[in-house]
């Protein structure tokens, strides 16, 4: 633990926030019996109605439920019953996730007072985990289409400037997350919306393997291409809220029937002897300076772990996000046919455009773009047969400012989060700097299908050496 | 060994003709000394010279290489070097497998003067396996299109009865193994192209588990649907011919890297205790009386083996019919896009329709499609955690006579075998009788993913309990 680290813990037992804690060290405080899951769920409680007025990252906090399972999982710590290392912990879902008797609004109005009566199975398994579950996040209008500002609920803001934006689609689980107001969050990335927000809020993000965790219940924005991921404030607490919520599910048709290693277990602090490929072409001419010198710096960092990191070259970031961009808006149609017929006026301006264009694809040019998409991932995989993870930078510029038009990634940045997602590779993205402007960098680790053990290793041995997961948002 | 089957050897050791011997009897007489694979391939090319002119099962002929890979086959095997099982055995290929320097046409106008520089992978394995190329056969146009009279080579005609039709697209290689012109030969199956050929021409077709065969260098019909397969008169010689050219291959991206286990050994000649669901509302409504009793009769068999079979429901073969259509036509049409804008004329009038009609599906039918094919298929392979294997008819009815617009399956019958073609299981169809026309009647038996092995080893107990496999058709 570093020096930093033990000081926070020394706070906590002193009764400092406990909003600071992490799930590792409210696992290790609660076991320990200084605190209680309903101490720290009222902490987060407090917090949010205090700040969140400002932010707008949770669109329903579930305040008497989650004390009551506060309490719950009090008991049975008392009486010895652990659940594991996620019992206890406050965190909150993306509002596009099904939650039994809870609005799950996908931030649309269309879905406005929509009370699933079956929760997803992302939900199920954090409860029976022993979570804490705290309220649903902002996102974009059904994890699309935004930043947009004529939805029924406003857009998050960025907790390290509330004038900026937090990123999306998981906008206010990366809020939500980076104010501190849960340790951990669900998000859900299609072509880099758990990584986006992460980046941007200054946490740290996990795009899981597809299949890793099941999406049964939780809203489509392109079939082939979504992920459930967690969100937090280390890669060592993406580890135990992955290992809480990963897992075949039958129910979902993209679910993979793989085994779920211990992720905590994989956490040995050292990457001395991987093998890294730098992809430095994918972000060199896009990226800010800033950007470039912050990964740069963060290479250095896990060379001085000991591990080797060679620049390799891939396909150009532009042919996965056209694969990618093709793929996705014809499947967004799929999903939205019925409603964009018959109700187009209920969608926001911004998604509407969005689904209206994929009406337009054929589907030749659809199982072309999924072709191209299987010769992209071919190579890629060819390029983990001479390295264990690939590392790029997370995204290209700090926060866009929280106005209408305000972003503008679709026209002048290109996604480095993209070629993950359409080879299905875990990634994840963490705090590697910050701009002049006090708003987070961001760098990704990817790795090798189902190997987020040796992802989450890396980004917890970079964690172990740096302090930028550390730092945290002046809200007062 | 049955007596029937032991007289035909006798009669082959006493020079009767090497043409009825299957490729484990070649085999073994060939190790024997008692005849050598330039004596096989002779009597092979003698045979086509003179009864193929009416049975157009070939497009091209390979004598002159043939007999040299014989005399190389017979100098290896004279010298103690033994490639295996298909070392010394003439097969053909359909003509949509690239070979190089040998036309391969596609049967179509557009490839007519196409020569390769490489050959197919499936090819260059049959050739390392010590097989010897005795032809290129007719086949749909490009797999799809057929019948068609207006194409630069007729259709082929079925060896039982050359009025009529000997099924497609794979007509060729059927025609040429019903004809006992090669042991085996290589088709190819989108939804069902070497199960009905195999069907109508009385002989065994197997259509392995997606990715089981390389597809490397085959033109495609239909990406995510098509598969090679072994043509030949019994399920050893399927299970020879599989292991002659299964195997992972990185060149085709629908390839899976799966090991290839000894499938010859797999055939113990029981099958008690075996758990067989009969898929019964797929057939009883559409096939002909003579083709549900001839499936009754063999469930029969079956069951007289010490399988236990029952009668199951999985959805209504029309809904598998819709889908594989679906995703059939916009994949095709991707294929052919380029040809059919610029020389629409050198298509046939059959495939012309077929590929236009393509141009019309939107990405949304084609994305619904694949997701309506992933629920069937999840359903399907529900059920074989229940049974071992699944049995239906191979064909709803004896072969369609050859005249144009006589087919008119695409209308009134639904296919049986697409089923197995959406899921990508292994489907073997094997002769189960005969219609009073004298006309060959089919079965057929799908396994779990992978599971070829049991398959095979259902289809050769029951070849060994029955002798419709041994009939054969009077050419002369």
């Amino acid at each position: 633990m570093t020096a930093l680290k033990a000081a926070v813990h020394q706070q906590a037992r002193e009764g400092a926030d406990l909003c600071d804690l992490g799930i590792a060290e409210l696992g290790q405080l609660m076991r320990e019996g200084s605190i209680s899951p309903v101490d720290v769920t009222t902490a987060c409680l407090d917090r949010i109605a205090r700040l969140d007025g400002s932010l707008n990252s949770f669109i329903t906090v579930t305040a008497e439920a989650a004390l009551a399972q506060a309490r719950t999982a009090e008991a049975e710590l008392a009486a010895g019953t652990d659940r594991g290392p996620f019992h206890g912990i406050p965190y909150a879902l993306k509002d596009n996730v099904d939650t039994a008797g809870i609005l799950s609004s996908s931030h649309s109005k269309i879905f406005a007072d929509r009370m699933p009566q079956e929760s997803a199975t992302v939900a199920r398994k954090l409860e029976a985990a022993g979570g804490i579950l705290i309220g649903k996040t902002a996102t974009f209008e059904f994890a699309i289409g935004g930043p947009s500002f004529d939805l029924p609920w406003p857009p998050a803001r960025n907790p390290w400037n509330r004038d900026y934006l937090p990123g999306g689609s998981s906008s206010g689980s990366g809020a939500a997350v980076g104010a501190r107001f849960v340790p951990g969050a669900i998000g859900t990335d299609t072509g880099g919306s758990v990584r986006w927000p992460a980046a941007m809020c200054g946490i740290t993000g996990l795009k899981p393997t597809y299949g890793r965790i099941s999406r049964r219940g939780v809203h489509p924005n392109t079939y082939s291409l979504d992920h459930c991921g967690p969100m937090t404030r280390t890669a060592a607490d993406c580890a135990a809220m992955l290992g809480a919520c990963a897992g075949h599910d039958p129910l979902d048709p993209g679910s993979i029937d793989e085994p779920v290693p211990d992720y905590l277990a994989a956490l040995t602090g050292s990457i001395k002897g991987l093998k890294i490929g730098l992809v430095r072409h994918w972000y060199e001419e896009e990226a800010t300076e800033e950007v470039i010198a912050a990964v740069d710096a963060s290479v250095e960092v896990l060379r001085g772990l000991g591990a080797s990191v060679e620049v390799l070259t891939l396909d150009p970031l532009r042919d996965y996000v056209d694969a990618k961009t093709t793929i996705s808006i014809a499947e967004l149609f799929s999903v939205h046919e019925a409603d964009i017929r018959t109700r187009p006026q209920d969608f926001g301006k911004l998604l509407r455009s969005r689904v209206m264009v994929g009406g337009l694809v054929r589907a030749e040019d659809y199982v072309q773009a999924m072709r191209w998409r299987t010769e992209l991932c071919t190579r890629m995989m060819a390029a983990f047969s001479r390295y264990d993870l690939l590392v790029t930078a997370g995204w290209m510029a700090p926060a866009d400012p929280a106005i209408p038009d305000g972003v503008d990634f679709f026209k002048k940045r290109q996604l480095a989060t993209m070629p993950f997602s359409l080879a299905g590779l875990p990634a994840l993205a963490l705090p590697c700097g910050f701009s002049a402007t006090g708003l987070p960098l961001s760098l990704q680790i990817a790795g090798r299908p189902f190997d987020e053990a040796t992802v989450l290793c890396a980004g917890d041995a970079y964690q172990q050496a740096t302090e930028w997961h550390l730092a945290k948002p002046d809200l007062d």
